[in-house]
């Protein structure tokens, strides 16, 4: 803290307005490029966004980062997870070491990979990209009290609003790995969006029906137990949510706070998301969703926060999987958008109706 | 042709059945690899299905091509187009300057471009970068006969196996460029679908309401004066096919005769796979169809097909420019299949049913 001001209050302070002009400039050179207006649909919205959010007409993205937070849930132990928790640090020495989903598809996009150990069960050695957080090994269980202390939630939300601040980059995608880690999603989605239990809890990594029963029970075991309040954000991520959530929600504000586009992932990543928006509402211009998960609450939050997807591929991994695969497209936005010829340039006529009769 | 069999049809008879024993054993990969079984949803069924077209466990795509043929189009004197016919030739210069939206994503996805004038009305100069058919310069209206010989069906069909059977790719986007295509498009989808006019005539480049009226005119028009046979595929393209489009089914059926994928991108290239279905039907399970286009024809001949696109973009652009985009994901899919980690090689544990009791 500086000035008795924390960085995640200075940074929630930061987050600015999409650049209007920008996105002007942006739109009106959409109209001069050599396609039909509006024949590249979502991509041209792509372009446009990435504008405002860059602050530049012509926006490129040359440092791509995903930040993939991992931590372990206390609530596993009440079988809410088809994977025992070990796996959790098992996955991070797995990311670590390049071979992980997330790695082939970063090494395919050219994005930078950093893993975060924001509060994983088994210790784990300090590596090269690994980024370890002092907060706390794992979650205590959301089922028979809060799953974290206040201070804690308070600490991970500032661990991520800090790392932000060093990032160079030009887009971040969040990922995430925690076994349980979707129960806690759950839990924040039911408290943030009001939906029920049933509407948000899913099979995660491949629950059965009585699985999905069994972690239905733990969310509304949790909210019974704590029941928070919507209106206090730090308080429903103490209560209910988990250190790689609650530092992603960081990750998102302070990324935002430096202008920088953040790109979700599935759902645990958008229920950090939920968390961001309840602090700071102005987060949310700067969120692109990539996609829809199978997991069913994905859905619910993802209407919550007023995002329409880019993909719908099945995807239920995490780890930033899906929003690797949207930064591809985001890119290629920007590419077309910077590199293609206006009719002017290219001595193409445009619409027959605007043209001299011939 | 060499003994009295012609390149098209010694290529039918080349096409195979994907590899099964490959699609085997790149499902038993996927059920060894450091994630929830199924958790990358689509791209684990591309995967499998890259590597039935490519007869490998392990595909990848190193050499990744985009075929985009333009030609003009007689029924564009109908006014079914809202650009004037001249912008064929001057886009088709577009591209080969590398200026236009198919150029800066095939940059972005390090996919080499290749243009064919497969009967553009005004001469282009040879240039590097450019294949030149001498089949014909624009068709004929549709509307008033068919719009090309029998024979010129033939002879862009030829054509088309004839160039890919020179490709060095390890998958092909077809694209193409053709003002009023999209019309020759929906009469094609309209005669091998069943579907009415009505249905498979839209906007194309942006059309209003009383344009796509004229469109679906000229459609009924032309299928009432050519009255084309769907059990003929090589008689419904002269009635009311175009050069380009013939060509591109050449090349799907080409491409598919060497066990190369195929991917599609909007309404002129998927009429281009009817073509190539109606002629083979065992073309069809190397078709990948990129995505469904803003032109609501589009999803008819997909439905026809029997192929479920990969994004939904609201894309109307043509060029190839939504096949580079699912390329991009197809390349994923394929490096995660390649690169990622099993369970035994990362020493990660499997689903926890399958663990002793700790």
């Amino acid at each position: 803290m500086i000035d008795g001001v924390s960085p995640l209050t200075k940074a929630i302070g930061r987050v600015r307005s999409l650049d209007e002009a920008a996105m002007a400039a942006a739109r009106s050179r959409q109209q001069t490029m050599t396609k039909p207006p509006g024949s590249l649909g979502r991509l041209e919205e792509l372009a446009v966004w990435l504008a405002g959010v860059r602050r530049t007409e012509r926006p490129r993205l040359e440092r791509k980062l995903v930040v993939i937070a991992a931590a372990d849930h206390g609530v596993a132990r009440r079988g809410v997870s088809a994977y025992p928790q070990a796996v959790t640090a098992q996955m991070v020495a797995n990311i670590i070491s390049g071979g992980a989903a997330v790695n082939a598809l970063a090494r395919h996009a050219g994005v930078e990979v950093l893993a975060v150990d924001a509060g994983v069960i088994e210790p784990l050695a300090p590596r090269e990209g690994l980024h370890s957080l002092p907060i706390g090994q794992g979650t205590d269980d959301m089922t028979v009290g809060p799953a974290m202390r206040r201070d804690q939630a308070l600490a991970c939300l500032e661990a991520g609003v800090e790392l932000a601040a060093r990032l160079q980059a030009d887009a971040v995608v969040l990922g995430d790995m925690g076994i349980g880690n979707t129960t806690a999603a759950a839990a924040l989605a039911a408290v943030f969006t009001g939906a029920s239990p049933e509407t948000v809890c899913g099979p995660g990594t491949g629950l059965d029906t009585e699985g999905v029963r069994t972690k239905v029970a733990a969310v509304e075991t949790a909210l019974a137990v704590n029941r928070p309040d919507a209106e206090d954000p730090i308080g429903v991520l103490a209560a209910v949510g988990g250190f790689e959530l609650g530092f992603l929600a960081g990750v998102a504000i302070g990324t935002a706070a430096r202008g920088v586009p953040v790109v979700l992932d599935g759902y645990p990543t958008t229920a950090a998301a939920l968390v961001a928006a309840a602090l700071c509402a102005d987060v949310l211009p700067y969120l692109l969703a990539s996609h829809r998960s199978a997991e069913p609450g994905h859905a619910v939050a993802l209407d919550h926060l007023g995002l329409t997807p880019l993909l719908d591929l099945g995807l239920r991994l995490g780890e930033g999987t899906g929003g690797l695969l949207a930064l591809g497209l985001l890119e290629a936005a920007a590419r077309v958008h910077d590199e293609m010829a206006t009719f002017e340039e290219a001595g193409v006529s445009g619409p027959a109706a605007k043209q001299p009769a011939t």
